[in-house]
């Protein structure tokens, strides 16, 4: 492996003195690599992760609109969700890029390819490609599947031989193959021949067990490649922590078709994170992906994928994470501010994210200033000292205003001399009452509604609840007290001050809570923790977020609600005219 | 690089097909690394993580309990935190293993060293050794610092010689190295021989902005290896998703110096995470790191930091994370069942981690059937059709078992006919009110209080506030209520859910709540949202995790809460007689 020193310019303003050169990778940089997502099969073994038909419908047009080569859809005949997925597919999905794959295995031990209930699914699934997964392991051959050496081959051979004679493409998965390998390369070498020579259109080499580290798939890959005349792939996990850099290893010696899933995930530690590779491949070593117009897609699909999965997206995420081109550290804020790219590998406008700086106690007065002057505030040395105090004295509590951009504008213009004077607060009230009768509208007294809930022992879901929230204001001197009812009490007080002071600004009918997140710090205390709240609010043109905290969930709930409202209509003051049609 | 195919078994029960034999490595297996921890320094620079001086103490107990050789523990004159931290270590910081280094940066420009004040706080903080970082890149050297190529490489030799001077030993960080060895590598090589020459005794090369991969780190370390006499270290970033692989492969191409962050904390994308590169070296490369006897201590420390450093860790985190080995598909768990270490790359306990099956709507018959008889329970065929399908229906609610075992251990048992009588739940009721008063205690109207309140426009927090909860239960026939406070919803109905039923059940006295954990579902409905609160739970020797799912966040808690309580009178019916001693 050597390396072209070539300093190389790009057009998009960041000194490219990180890429290869295209002549270093030699004639890797001509190939293409076939992308084959597997998020909606293995990615979904990943702990926590559970998607419904609709989700995995929804899942495949991100990944087509990213523009994978292939999309690995599930296992027909494993459950009834892969089978619904794959008879509403043709019918529902509009593949404008990719293609469907069906998963399967070969067929079982003694048994008949065309007799096989497996591969019967995968036919009956309707798909031009599939991929079926054999043992290429001797060890697993015989103590997983508990058969013969020359009858695990068998099987790899007739169900390739099978697919194929029915007009299919057929990816062979060749599980336990790196550990195979090296404790008995004769056998895992055999299995590949057994498909290759059946018809397999692709050899995908899998590190099962993700124990590999690059150096050895380089080496392993290399021999398999000099003996095999068609097509290779790679399918890594991530149990050394190497998923990606195995993944770029196996192309950098060779493979041609690359398996992975979007963020990385998977069963134990995931799958190879393909929201890494693909940056990886284009930008570092300059090997087409997925189409080059599209890798700014990446953060946005990413960070779609994650919420179509209900799974947090990871602010550290290589080149699409939140904090990706984050820059807190004052040394390197001010090294930014004389050189764009000090502090970044590549342009993050190429995978569509971008730099941001983060304000926090570390970040001194430079940053806070920064801040104050994109809000249109000019800070005095005095209310810059105001500032930096109540930031720190705050995040001392449990603050952290580098995630609040609302509530640190209220904390600058506070510092700056400014007072709200939309309305006061005189207090607020929250009562939730709970019943555990099975049934509303039921009468009956509680000792009666008790026994009948415990009819139903699985149940103990109160039926009949009610909460309500009750706030007094004060606005010019008027004095309004408001009380709404809410399906917890956060969305009571919500619609509670909404109601109170909704007379007097019309406008906050163009203002929506569109996101409301609890941390718990502390958790060690049990439910006396502190709690952090967190809500993000729209106007239609853009999202703010605010924060609170408090050991009393309720009171960090309303301080987030009150500051998210007071930046509502501290925005809205400039564009009174706002008709309601444009109100989103 | 070429690979040794012995197989090789190990005394640990798992067959040992994957490691490399030791004669692989060659001369490798008999260097040892050391382990350089950066997490109070880099590691801090993550958004979201901010350390006190008490935590930093913590953590760098944590970290020599582990076994690295150097921690890293901030930069002295750069922050009152830190200056602090430099003071109190030496008095209250028993360091048995580990040697604490302080960091800084070379002189200024046209600075003289010894009147620098940068270097003398370093000097200052009286530890045995400093790490100093020098741009290694001409193109940083004219862009961000804005002097000449001479005056870069004299900062570099006057610091580490005044350094040296000082009595110190110097490890020299060369930040941005491998780009700037990439664009211009004259000059990034003649900062090192500056460094050499004055006497510096590690020269680390820094892939500060992380873009680097394997590959490239091999050829340049082989390099700048080939040139110098001294000891090499590596300092990788994560940015392209190969930050672990990045330092195995410096490591491969000779250096004996490895800095990273003990979960990959860090800046962007975060820096190396030891919890997988000292694995790795241990376990795969059969290379010495920490004491061979402390590598079980991993996944305890990384844990342990994580609390500390309050930021949740990562399930799917190689070696550590709780998912790390854990099973999900069927397919995986059957093969298990034949074969333990199917789908496992080490034994697990060799960090410290275990195996676990994952209960979930995927996971079907046998990994239920497998819990309940964990539980002393046995299913009939049609009670493990009950629980599956509760389970299912659940499961789509929003509840997710696999992360409650004591919530999933009532269901088992209902399924098998089990019911509760421990009480019976009447109704509930939280009251929850909030005066904006500066102090507690002054008397004032409504209005007053507003008003006074706002006298400093940046205080919101309510000064009053009460909650209190009602709960009214049935006990053998007998009608019980009782009302407490807390200073949240959850806390007060805990406390008068215990001054309901603490009379019948004096064991509660044993049971506390040690984990209070909430998630919002589908956080795009805002405060509407279905809530998700789990709770952990303790009696003192065992932690159960118990669940609940509502829109309202009071009802969710009340569920999990309800559960905790039942699960623990269930594990005291066998030990009533347990004093109050051993309660703890």
């Amino acid at each position: 492996m050597s390396t072209d020193h070539t300093h190389h310019a790009t057009s998009t303003g960041h000194t490219d003195h990180l890429a290869y050169d295209a002549a270093t990778v030699g004639a890797l940089a001509s190939a293409s690599i076939d992308i084959f997502d597997t998020t909606l099969r293995d990615g979904s073994q990943q702990e926590g992760l559970s998607l419904t038909v609709d989700d995995k419908l929804r899942v495949a047009e991100q990944l087509d609109y990213l523009g994978v080569r292939y999309i690995e859809g599930g296992w027909p005949g494993a459950n009834p969700k892969d089978d619904e997925f794959f008879k509403r597919a043709p019918h529902e999905l509009k593949l404008d890029h990719a293609t469907l794959v069906a998963f399967g295995s070969t067929r079982h031990p003694g048994a008949k390819a065309e007799e096989d209930q497996v591969l019967r699914h995968l036919v009956d699934a309707d798909t031009e490609e599939v991929c079926i997964v054999a043992k290429a392991s001797s060890i697993q051959v015989k103590k997983a599947l508990r058969t013969t050496l020359e009858e695990g081959i068998a099987m790899a051979y007739d169900s390739v031989s099978y697919l194929v004679s029915r007009g299919l493409r057929v990816f062979f998965d060749a599980e336990h193959f790196f550990d195979g390998y090296l404790a008995n390369p004769k056998f895992s070498l055999a299995v590949l021949k057994a498909a290759e020579e059946a018809g397999a259109s692709t050899l995908v080499l899998c590190d099962t067990n993700g124990g590999m580290l690059p150096s050895q798939i380089d080496s392993i890959v290399r021999e398999v490649k000099s003996r095999s005349g068609i097509q290779i792939g790679i399918h890594c996990h991530n149990d050394t922590g190497c998923a990606v850099a195995n993944s770029i290893a196996a192309v950098q010696a060779g493979v041609t078709h690359v398996q992975g899933c979007v963020n990385g995930y998977g069963e134990r530690t995931g799958n190879a994170d393909l929201t890494s590779v693909i940056p990886d491949l284009n930008l570092k070593l300059k090997i087409d992906t997925i189409p080059a117009d599209r890798l700014e897609r990446v953060t946005s699909v990413s960070h779609h994928i994650a919420e179509l999965v209900n799974i947090p997206p990871r602010p550290q995420q290589p080149y699409v994470g939140s904090a990706a081109f984050a820059h807190k550290a004052g040394l390197h804020t001010s090294a930014i501010a004389r050189m764009r790219d000090a502090y970044e590998h590549i342009n993050p406008e190429l995978v569509g994210n971008g730099t941001r700086f983060v304000v926090s106690e570390m970040a001194g007065r430079s940053t806070l200033v920064l801040q104050a002057e994109r809000l249109g505030l000019s800070l005095d040395s005095n209310a810059v000292a105001k500032a930096i105090e109540q930031l720190k004295r705050l995040e001392h509590m449990g603050y952290h205003f580098e995630t609040a951009d609302g509530s640190l504008e209220l904390l600058l213009r506070k510092a700056a001399g400014w007072k709200q004077e939309f309305y006061r607060v005189e207090s607020y009230r929250v009562m939730s009452d709970h019943i555990p009768v099975s049934s509303r509208g039921v009468t009956m007294d509680g000792a009666e509604a008790a026994e009948f809930a415990f009819t139903d022992p699985n149940e103990h879901t109160a039926n009949y609840e009610s909460t309500e929230a009750t706030v007094k204001v004060l606005i010019d001197g008027e004095r309004i007290i408001a009380t709404a009812e809410g399906n917890g009490p956060v969305n009571a007080l919500d619609a509670a001050l909404r109601k109170a002071i909704g007379g007097h600004y019309p406008e906050l009918r163009c203002i929506h809570l569109v996101d409301y997140r609890v941390r718990v710090l502390n958790s060690a205390k049990g439910t006396a923790s502190a709690t952090r709240v967190l809500i993000d609010t729209t106007d239609g043109t853009r999202v703010w977020t605010t924060m609170g905290v408090s050991e009393n969930i309720i009171e960090a709930s309303w301080q987030a609600l009150d500051d998210s409202i007071i930046c509502g209509l501290l925005a809205a003051s400039d564009k009174l005219d706002r008709t309601d049609e444009e109100c989103s």
